[in-house]
């Protein structure tokens, strides 16, 4: 890969698009190949690490599961705390939890009360922005769990969704763009 | 935290005892203090990328999705491929599949067909070694999409479940062993 290429392409270059998954009609983005290439995955995570450095963050919230593969590493780096945000019924001790409305279905997320023990200046961390109703309802669990979000932020963000449209209360950040323009079906 | 501590105490001193959870009578260790705990973290992914550093490791698969949190730090570390092994309809390409009885249930495990497209040689990881249904069903999935265990590895292993047993095919190794005398009640 050559290093003159920028991060996006960089990035672009090793996430994959999978047609009709999870549905007819709906064109996946699959991240699976940008993990399998050490160097990709590694330029990735240092991208982040590089933004927020010097934000005095506390703890980086990854979102289950795949806002895990980005949040460990990056918190890993930055010295900071990673706090898990999962699914209904994972998390063993007391929980703040708010239900919400997915692109494909419902679901439910859950933060422990007490995940900000180690401070509240919180970066929360997904693989990818689409509606937004995920990210919505992370930063108002980190909210009422105590926490002061720095910045939502994921790897790739499909903008034809608008989600950032419902994040305008928070920073975004998404280091891949993907436009109306990147396929001829819809996103 | 006293250097001097072996990193099973270590790594025990920032896992939390929650009592009767998920069900009456189970006792759950909690990893997500020493996830809060980035020194801690830190020293257990250190100790895999020690055990594995020289034996010439491809890929690192890591089981959703807690498996994913060592998974992928360890990857990075190493400088190897990261492969998910996810549950049942969310890899979105060709896959192999399992299903498997768990400890409080039954579930089914996918792996990408071209998950090994970087080499064979795979560690399998996840956190916690319970009955072993999981980790059999994860092992026969990495040797049937091509793949060949160096070791499958645990952070956590509950020795009165009796999950080594059931992989005996495979080198098995744990960071942190839980006896029955680590509890009163039932694990």
């Amino acid at each position: 890969m050559a290093e003159s290429m920028s991060l996006e392409a960089r990035l672009k270059s090793e996430i994959r698009a999978v047609p009709d998954f999870p549905k007819p009609g709906i064109l996946f983005r699959d991240i699976t190949p940008l993990l399998a290439d050490v160097e990709t995955f590694d330029a990735c995570i240092e991208d982040f690490v590089a933004r927020y450095r010097s934000q005095n963050v506390d703890a980086i919230v990854g979102v289950e599961s795949r806002g895990f593969l980005f949040g460990a590493p990056l918190a890993l780096r930055l010295g900071c705390a990673f706090v898990p945000m999962r699914k209904a019924g994972k998390l063993p001790a007391a929980t703040f939890r708010r239900s919400y409305a997915l692109e494909y279905g419902e679901a439910t997320l859950e933060i422990h009360r007490d995940a900000f023990r180690s401070g509240p200046r919180v970066v929360l961390l997904d693989d990818l922005l689409a509606t937004g109703g995920t990210a919505l309802a992370g930063a108002e669990l980190v909210e009422e769990a105590g926490g002061e979000v720095v910045e939502i932020a994921f790897v790739i963000e499909l903008e034809a969704l608008a989600g950032r449209a419902s994040l305008s209360r928070w920073p975004v950040h998404a280091q891949v763009v993907y436009t109306a323009d990147d396929a001829s079906g819809p996103q």
